[in-house]
């Protein structure tokens, strides 16, 4: 277990998951730095007290202090930074990432690491419609589930501080599910809903909508204000899945769509009284 | 104005809504009374303090008292209501109504209503994912928006005392549009949105989502816990502008399939900062 107090924590990217990252980690008394692309981000996270030190450039010299990395990172950009820069991390450190996809990152991350580090992939299912580090606050992951995607490359004892780190970050249920079964759920509960989102948000031109609205048009387009850059990557990077879950939605919105243009009140009611007993699973 | 400190208002229907409408009246001042099926409704709004009094059978002796009468029953029920009881209502009443679906009610409403008394459609923008008269709380109308629906055979006066009305139960914004503007606005804005959460809700058995979701799945599905007698109903009422607004969304869903199938970024982000553009209108 690679966790414990003396331990020192890179975040390499601080937007609001690496912030918030390095907002509880700090409070919890670990001596936490970080590596970002502007200086003024630096500075404000050292303002805030969210990091203890940080650097634009990454240099051996500072990569080589630390025992645990944490990549905020876009995908590609997490990838390439492993292709450049893994000759400064410190024999025996534990790297793990919070990137939204994980077959088309986990595996080609391993396969180029060194044998003497090791990465476990990881997923906390927190965020906000705000980014950059402004918005970071370790309050987003109390409760929130956190996803750990080891493969067979994975030590126990990775597996392990992963799951410690998840609890660390105050998230309610940890789960252990491999790369392929992450990105059918993900495509399924997050880049579906993000597309239904979106879809929905452009439909029509809103100006007035707002005057005329319930909380249920609110509430299906709150992720509809999304960051264009890094939902179109990992929409691409998770393409198959998510392409199969579109049309899983479409199929059932086609069949209710049906039942409305027949009139057929009995098997309406029989889906809402379905959605309404499955939903109802949330509220435990 | 009929809307004055001595007016008596009866509530026909004490769900969700009726008790709803009640809370707020009564703690107005208003002398507020009750119709209700079950004598237990109208017992649990008596100990509430929702009601003054009220009575499950419909006599002309206690519906002739009032000034004001809210209806807040499913569609069928309320015409039925009309059709039977409206010898027993006091010349010079004016009546209104909390229904989802306005052209299909409002016009049969006027068309057969006496003389002597008035109707003006209106429609608060407010609910919940509970029903009945436990789950009544005047809150649900704070800052909500509440559409007035009148019709060529409206008056000024009863426009003014319904938007009046409005602005008593708290709600926000206060809109005025015809039934058709009505249904349009509603058939995108609260009917599309609830066909696209109680289907996103049934595609999968969901028994373990719970545990590795985020709050987006939540969001999207918060109002997928339905009333499949009341929803069902109102579906069918607004059945063509229903249809409408869900071409129109899976118009713009299947194109969003096509930019992922076609690994076309630029169309996608381009559909992303459109969707974040008018997003951003519901943030003011």
């Amino acid at each position: 277990m690679k966790l414990i107090n003396n331990c020192k924590i890179l975040i390499v990217g601080l937007g609001l998951m690496g912030g918030s990252y390095a907002d509880a980690l700090t409070d919890f008394g670990f001596e936490v730095g970080a590596i970002s692309r502007k200086q003024s981000t630096i500075d404000t996270a050292i303002e805030r007290g969210l990091i203890k030190h940080g650097f634009v450039e990454v240099t051996k010299d500072y990569v080589s202090q630390f025992d645990i990395i944490v990549f905020a990172l876009y995908p590609h950009i997490f990838m390439e930074w492993i292709e450049r820069y893994q000759g400064y991390i410190k024999p025996g450190a534990l790297l793990t990432d919070v990137t939204g996809v994980k077959r088309s990152v986990v595996y080609k991350v391993q396969d180029m690491l060194r044998d003497d580090i090791e990465f476990i992939g990881a997923h906390p299912m927190a965020g906000k419609e705000t980014s950059g580090i402004e918005a970071a606050d370790r309050r987003i992951f109390i409760g929130a589930n956190y996803l750990v995607t080891p493969t067979d490359k994975n030590t126990p004892d990775a597996v392990e501080t992963c799951k410690e780190l998840g609890k660390l970050l105050g998230c309610g249920t940890i789960r252990v599910l491999d790369p392929e079964e992450h990105d059918e759920m993900i495509g399924f509960l997050s880049q579906l809903t993000h597309c239904i989102a979106v879809s929905l948000m452009t439909c029509k031109d809103s100006k007035d909508l707002v005057d005329y609205t319930g909380d249920s048009f609110r509430d299906l387009t709150r992720i509809a204000k999304i960051n264009d850059e890094m939902w179109s990557e990992l929409f691409l990077l998770n393409k198959d899945e998510l392409l199969k879950q579109m049309d899983l939605f479409l199929e059932r919105f086609n069949k209710l769509k049906e039942f409305i243009v027949e009139d057929d009140k009995d098997k309406m009611r029989e889906m809402m009284r379905l959605s309404s007993k499955r939903r109802g699973y949330f509220d435990k």
